[in-house]
């Protein structure tokens, strides 16, 4: 039997190496973009360019749309020559494009008023970064009606790691709240990790020094070690990933928590740096780039004589921010996730091994839960020395003038627990009622 | 009788017109300063320049220190050509410097560690700006021994307005909480006007529009009145109070506040947002110009053609940030005075009239005392009016990528109170234990 044609919308970073893999895996995909670039570099890796929506959807039993947001999503599907009036009967369109899940609703609200209620629908947001993609083994967030998942599965199945395939309970709309507690950590950790290296030069250390050191230590995370990659060689131009890509997800957490009244405390800090990088002109460049709001210099090219004691101290305190602030991440994430009815235990085997990953989500992120699903009795007393640690972190800070967007806003977010110092108080303040 | 002669160290902005105030009603007073043409102009006022620190306090029964900090006190007063080794016996000796209260207890104990227990110590900080200081009308907080306070409080009443001198209970140190407490309000509302005037810009207001509609508005405070005068004239450079008093104020309050366990959050995202207006080089120029964060255009050249009703809407977002952020802070203020033991009705009656004023600290801060006391069942729940009007603001800012750094930290912290909406939840978030 041959394999079934597939329609795909939107070859970016993380688009052509989604539609790329499926060439590879031996299908017939037509792909569509506005960028000519893009359309010849699918074409070479053996795609069928198309720069008309309707030619690229019709006769295609399947359909993938990975454009960057619900403002390209929706012309791009439900114009008069768009993708939804030229998709054959019963054909299954995957929506992967990363989007708020009321978006993610309306779509399958639209479908049934235009007379498309045929169409199967999958809302299926994407993590992984563009590596992942180009191998097939990204993370999937999806939710759908059953008849769609049994119709779409094998295709999410194809771009998905054996194990990174995550259905979550709820239909449509579910997919994309999971990807959106999944990028609070996401929105979180990019800035964490520039604030860190910023942090470190201004207090003397080497960049590659302070990636030595965090890639071991409870300040690890995915994003720290992935835009190091770029921090280190100052790969911002374009790099991998703007700034207004993180800041897309970031207004989507947050404006969705405004709607439901959920105090995205981290999150909304991080935005205001990001829109902060936008006044500067960094838009378009890697969010990695986001380090030169504190230093101007290549955090490589930062020397230091200091003694080894001296330096294993300074060292430790960048570690002890990161954790400090990866600790409430992990605390603001999981209790969004309680706040719009994600299954919490989904969402940590997710998170722990996606983008959003952290040694801290991964060490006290199944405490959280266990103490938000009420199973437990134990309050988790256990943030004394991390108060301790970030504390002196801001103190050292302060008395060099470095801004510390993120980690005085963990800290106070950690004070106010008071004497308790425990993981249940911290939750009690994200858990509004 | 003839009046006695006065001693006098550091002749800043506020100095000189404590100083030449002082002149003005009769004393003599020798002054001391580092700058020579701070010298020239006490002499002209009629003052006595001196450029050595033991002969400005050689004979003088009084002397007053008002220098920036206390990095600046304690060489000035201690070390051994200055001040206290050359005082009369009996002398007494006012610092109005605004300092840490733990830096002025460390002098009453470095006094007697030096023999000179004999001089009558009063920490005595004041508030009110150059002009109230030249007119001898300032506010005044001050601590003291009772035997300390009976020998300067003339000295005292004769820089402050009939009602303006608060003597506050609890000895040295006491002066300078008080003081610390008030400049809770003055380093939120600092940033909050130049956030309010940026992010009317960004709106496409003229700044004198929004100048008139706030001041008459529950959006007023003492700062925004103040301040509009140099905002409105880019009068920057230097201004009358640069950056870095108010972020030295600022910089008090965060690391009090992280030693006592105290969440002083707004505080935070200000003092950070200061930090990177250093980095921008904006030091020395008047806090006023910190709207060049947001506009590089004067706020006064901003034209628009919009109908009058929609003008209308957008200057109430604008009062509706200002509201929202000194609701919050006003809960800051009051609730870290409660956690270091000041006397809550005295703060009130201070800042109500004081830099730190403003419409909501005046309407609302009465009601959050009677809850901090216990004296009041009624919870306040007041809060949802303000919460739909803050969160509107920062709805239109999201859209606009307007950062609004007290903005969203002060709609969060009105968030976590839930659908309970009152000002006891507001204020449960800063009681820490």
């Amino acid at each position: 039997m041959s394999k079934p044609s597939i329609g795909f919308c939107g070859l970016g970073a993380m688009g052509m190496g989604m539609a790329t893999h499926l060439v590879k895996q031996g299908y017939s995909v037509t792909g569509f973009d506005v960028y000519q670039p893009s359309l010849d570099r699918f074409k070479a890796a053996g795609g069928t360019p198309s720069t008309s929506l309707a030619e690229s959807a019709k006769d295609k039993p399947f359909y993938i749309v990975m454009v960057a947001s619900a403002m390209q999503a929706q012309p791009a599907l439900f114009d008069k020559d768009g993708i939804v009036n030229a998709l054959p009967k019963g054909a299954t369109l995957l929506l992967c494009s990363t989007v708020p899940s009321a978006y993610a609703k309306s779509v399958e609200k639209d479908l049934g008023e235009a007379g498309r209620g045929d169409i199967f629908f999958i809302d299926a947001p994407v993590s992984g970064g563009a590596g992942r993609a180009a191998d097939g083994t990204l993370s999937i967030m999806a939710g759908a009606s059953d008849a769609a998942m049994e119709k779409g599965k094998w295709l999410l199945e194809e771009m998905s790691a054996s194990s990174k395939l995550f259905i979550v309970a709820g239909g449509v709309g579910a997919g994309s709240n999971m990807k959106m507690v999944h990028q609070v950590l996401a929105a979180i950790q990019i800035l964490s990790l520039s604030e860190a290296y910023g942090f470190a030069a201004r207090l003397g250390l080497n960049g590659k020094e302070v990636y030595n050191k965090v890639i071991e230590s409870t300040g690890w995370s995915w994003m720290f070690e992935n835009r190091s990659q770029r921090t280190l060689k100052e790969d911002y131009f374009p790099g991998a990933s703007a700034v207004t890509i993180i800041l897309k997800d970031t207004g989507i957490i947050t404006s969705m928590s405004r709607s439901v009244g959920f105090p995205a405390t981290l999150c909304a800090i991080a935005e205001q740096v990001y829109f902060s990088a936008l006044d500067r002109g960094w838009g378009a460049n890697d969010d990695a780039g986001l380090v030169r709001l504190w230093s101007s210099e290549p955090v490589t090219s930062i020397q230091n004589s200091l003694p080894a004691e001296d330096k294993e101290a300074k060292l430790q305190l960048v570690v002890d921010l990161l954790t400090g602030i990866h600790l409430v991440s992990a605390a603001e994430s999981i209790s969004l996730a309680k706040h719009v009815g994600i299954p919490l235990p989904q969402l940590y085997e997710l998170a722990c091994d996606a983008a959003g990953g952290s040694a801290m989500f991964r060490d006290a992120g199944e405490k959280m839960i266990t103490i938000l699903e009420g199973k437990d009795n134990d309050s988790g007393r256990i943030l004394g020395e991390y108060v301790k640690k970030l504390r002196t972190a801001v103190d050292e800070a302060q008395a060099i003038k470095c801004p510390l967007y993120l980690g005085t806003g963990a800290l106070n977010l950690l004070l106010q627990t008071g004497s308790d110092s425990s993981l249940a108080s911290l939750l009690k303040y994200y858990s509004v009622r």
